[in-house]
């Protein structure tokens, strides 16, 4: 096991009706000027903008707002909340969003804070972040693990990259989960959510490290929860339990808990993000269309890794004939799961062909010559995922 | 799944040499006039307690010793503490030691900021503490989770009572947890800490709760890897990794994030104490003798719970006759990992009789009531379990 520290100190307020607690839990954090920062329409049709706007004004707090992020979240919106914050001396930012919103507003909450542009924290993240403003959270998409993560992710439209940075600084405050929430979902983001949990947990359970059997088999209890409680709540949008399993799943995914010990891979999510950066497509979708593809391409790496999930999680039990072939039944297992959840597993079925592959993969390694541990990702690597994803 | 709320602050600094960092996690958190506070003579044997207070020296922090802590820490002691730490002006209590000498220290933090008598609060608990100085740890015995817990367990010899209280206020701060520091105890030692560790697990497993799927596969993968790597850990006690896993796990068990979405039993725990308040046994042992008690006693609430980690966790499959076989053969794997642990099963191997029965049954209930949630234990159950036990 890897020498490792863990903090992690969201207040994770969870359950039905918790929203009613945003503004004294932006008060427990000193927060007195607000930017109630969102994305688009559907928290004005569910009445949670309505719920919130008023719990805040009822209490007296100053607000500003800013909406308007969309999923890959840009810079541009960034700068100008950045502008917003320090015009209305912004002490406290509440995201009411999904992991874009979270992760815009903890640009905007870092940009504050750093002298020059927010954005060379992004291009080159060993440049540490020094400080930012606090955050709260109140979750409408569990996903992206935003919520009680270190971590930002934005995009740049000007050259097109998608980039993360964070630090200790940027942990939210509190994040307010209430399932219910999330019944207005459309199913395709329900997919889309539940591919990015999983893939969270691929990325922290495919590591080199020394064995280190305790977060393997946190790590295997939650991708099995995921996608147990995927498919019903594919089936039943509105079961509660199984929207809640999903969602605090989300959290213990991405919260640092499950790489104590080790160094995870993310290889596929910084080759993910060269195409949802080109393409625009989602997130959770370049997810399961990658996933398989990195598997196929790296599992000789550490063949027994692969074995074990395939045995604990997917119930691919020995004996089989060789270890080859149990990592194949593995993976068509997990490409199955992604179809019975409506998510593409291959880029032509999202239109995308090889045009762009050898730029993409130029691009994914600038300023990092490499992605990826389980095995180091070269561009001659990183096309030929591509490929095997086509 | 119930509503919850989840705030673990603690910062895990884990892994080799990280009691170097002890001087610098102190200043972190503001101190400058430290409490430290520990056991008995073996961290002086192990050399920790030399390592430790050079570095408390050099880092030019004021230091005030308090040891002595006994397993089944005293109120006497802690008495001793809060007026040491008033004389001297301290502001930081650092805990050199396992679970007794950080619920010593968090009696003591509690106690330099209540008005009146801080026992009245372990009488009872429904009192809420108001605050506590700041705590810090360098953990040697990895059992109790304390490192990171809200509780705080402490002995009145005065009437036997040994009782609970805490909150919020004092979660420790830092836990520094290096398992090589735990080579040197004692392998009784060892048991006694796994056998606590699985209890904090069963304690919160079996609950009436509403399903909570993710909370019960966590916990399910936190007692197999205690039970295989406690094993181990008997066969060689050097084994970085294994005593790693359980050190690990210690902390996991009991730092709130596996009763997430529930309400525990604590029923256990509670009739132990008034085991160890009088024959002063140790508390692992105690748990490993009456777990299979109560287990036997309780399970027919909800069979089908004890059906789950029969199959799950203790690889007794179906089919069997009846659910009452699966249940006793389960029964039956916990007591003979229990006995290959080295540990009692029954109150006869440590030389328990029934004198004491009626009396600790109702004991344990005073200010109460009843004990347990899984099932709502009163003293003639409490009484039979004993007897079970026997």
């Amino acid at each position: 096991m890897d020498n490792f520290q863990f903090y992690n100190p969201t207040r994770i307020i969870f359950g039905k009706n918790t929203e009613n607690k945003t503004a004294k839990e932006i008060k427990r954090y000193g927060g007195s000027r607000v930017l109630l920062h969102y994305g688009g329409n559907s928290i004005k049709k569910s009445g949670l903008y309505d719920k919130i706007t008023q719990l805040l004004s009822e209490a007296g707090l100053f607000v500003v707002e800013l909406g308007g992020v969309v999923p890959n979240p840009r810079l541009d919106l960034v700068y100008k909340g950045i502008e917003l914050c320090k015009e209305n001396n912004i002490d406290f930012i509440l995201a009411v969003g999904g992991g874009s919103v979270i992760d815009s507003a903890k640009g905007i909450a870092m940009g504050c804070k750093v002298e020059g542009d927010i954005w060379d924290y992004y291009m080159d993240n060993s440049k540490v972040v020094p400080a930012a403003l606090p955050i709260g959270v109140v979750l409408t998409i569990p996903a992206a693990g935003s919520e009680s993560s270190t971590g930002s992710v934005i995009t740049n439209e000007l050259g097109g990259f998608k980039r993360y940075t964070g630090g200790e600084i940027v942990i939210p405050r509190f994040a307010i989960m209430n399932p219910e929430i999330t019944y207005t979902m459309p199913k395709a983001q329900i997919a889309y959510g539940c591919s990015d949990i999983i893939a969270h947990l691929f990325e922290r359970y495919f590591t080199l490290s020394p064995n280190n059997d305790l977060t393997d088999r946190l790590i295997e209890s939650t991708i099995t929860t995921v996608m147990n409680n995927g498919l019903q709540a594919m089936k039943n949008p509105t079961d509660y339990n199984c929207r809640a399993e999903i969602m605090w799943a989300g959290t213990i995914a991405h919260n640092n808990l499950l790489n104590t010990g080790r160094i995870g891979d993310w290889g596929t999510h910084d080759i993910e993000h060269e195409l949802s950066g080109i393409y625009d497509i989602a997130h959770g979708a370049g997810l399961a269309i990658l996933f398989p593809a990195w598997m196929r391409y790296v599992n000789n790496e550490n063949i027994d890794k692969f074995i074990q999930i395939a045995n604990r999680v997917f119930g691919v039990d020995f004996p089989r004939e060789n270890k080859e072939l149990i990592v194949d039944a593995m993976i068509e297992k997990l490409e199955s799961w992604y179809k019975t959840m409506g998510l593409p597993t291959r880029l032509s079925e999202v239109n995308i062909d090889n045009t762009h592959f050898k730029e993409m993969a130029e691009k994914c390694v600038v300023n990092r010559g490499s992605v990826g541990n389980f095995k180091k990702l070269y561009p001659a690597d990183i096309e030929a995922i591509y490929t095997l994803a086509l």
